[in-house]
């Protein structure tokens, strides 16, 4: 199963890096955090800010992310940043994170997220919900 | 006295917003930051990191910085960052920070900066040196 | 007049710090931001994440906010962030920041910002509100 | 094998919240970053800045990070961070980082970092080189 990808141009700024002249890591977790909100905002056709409205979820929270440094990127490097989905599974899905530099992959990234919404025995709690088959299927690369 | 300008588009993600779900306002200084080097590459013609070895200074130092904000900007906005020059003195300078939403300013900043290079009295201080001429002649617009 | 003053200690770490090896400066700005709710959880004497739902507001916007870099902070600094309030106006009020080195003022900033709760003639609008008298006066010293 | 930990609190501000309003993931990294530089410099006893060069190294560059999210820590929680190492290896040693909210881990982080210098085969390079065993030494718990 292969699934969409999307890519967006990453340049390298002062304001990213950090005393050794290279990107701080966190960087690059707010980089993919970019990178699935605008992955879901071509895929699912709605703008990244009324995704969970549009959906009738609250949130697609995290929970676990992880990267391999392979190449540092330095102050006025310029990257990109390719993002897809790595599995849907009921509840949950992995988004997986390239930045490339040339290339090659700089730095790759996972991050693991729940489709939420509300908790049916308590409206007021958060809880893991179904990803509908319909939000999997656009995903899916024709 | 009429100074280059330069553009650059700003997408306003999740990553930049604080819990009312607009711009935390330090995000907006980072965005000075950013529009400050993409100004100097732009009119100097030099990579940005390569900036300061090209004309023979350490660093560019902020010594005020100071920000209006007049409309909030939220998770998905797009906007524009127009950067300019306000002034040159003899060793600093304002760099002018304006950032639209459609038309209108949403946000307007100035950073105060220095040139400054190696002290002749000390080798191993900084120390404010007189901005080029050449330098300056290259932001006056034509 | 003068207004009750909290002080907190800063630790200047890796995090904060840019390819120059010194604070970058939107931080200068998010270690304002600590310190004024910190200023007006201790004054109020309410947990600063109830300071609003507590005082039938919605948030205390920043309309303004500026700084002077003096003292370049690095890698490994201890310093001293000292908060207070500069002027109560009708419904906005100045936040004074001095951040100390030993006993010298490296950086001096200053925000804006607006008491702001629910527009009488648009209940899904914020608008500025008057500060109230009771809370203008538990920040003025003894 | 049992090696020394380091404790240090955390208080959640304002700063580090997203929309959701809870801590925005790439925070916990930086908090992570913190804590390992903390830890080095509680344990070699060197302030934190001059641990490089202290021990001949000009960084301790990060591979691979990662983190469970387990509870969302928001705004105003306080929370502790506990950093400890999992295991050297020849150049490279991994730091485990729990963040407690009450007597719960809130969040489990690993970073594994290299320790690295000189290249002597190339002197302007830098490369991983062994941990020194008096500096593996003092990390051991007594």
């Amino acid at each position: 199963m292969s699934f969409v990808t999307c890519r967006m141009p990453l340049t390298i700024e002062w304001a990213h890096c950090d005393p050794a002249g290279i990107v701080f890591n966190p960087r690059f977790f707010e980089f993919f955090d970019t990178g699935t909100w605008h992955l879901f905002e071509a895929v699912l056709g709605v703008p990244r800010q009324r995704l969970m409205k549009a959906h009738g979820i609250w949130s697609i929270p995290l929970v676990d992310a992880g990267a391999d440094f392979r190449i540092p990127l330095a102050f006025g490097d310029a990257a990109e940043l390719e993002t897809t989905i790595g599995e849907f599974r009921r509840s949950s899905f992995d988004v997986i994170h390239r930045i490339f530099k040339g290339d090659k992959v700089a730095i790759e990234g996972k991050e693991t997220r729940v489709w939420a919404g509300q908790d049916p025995a308590n409206p007021e709690r958060i809880r893991a919900v179904p990803v509908p088959e319909a939000v999997i299927a656009k995903f899916k690369r024709a």
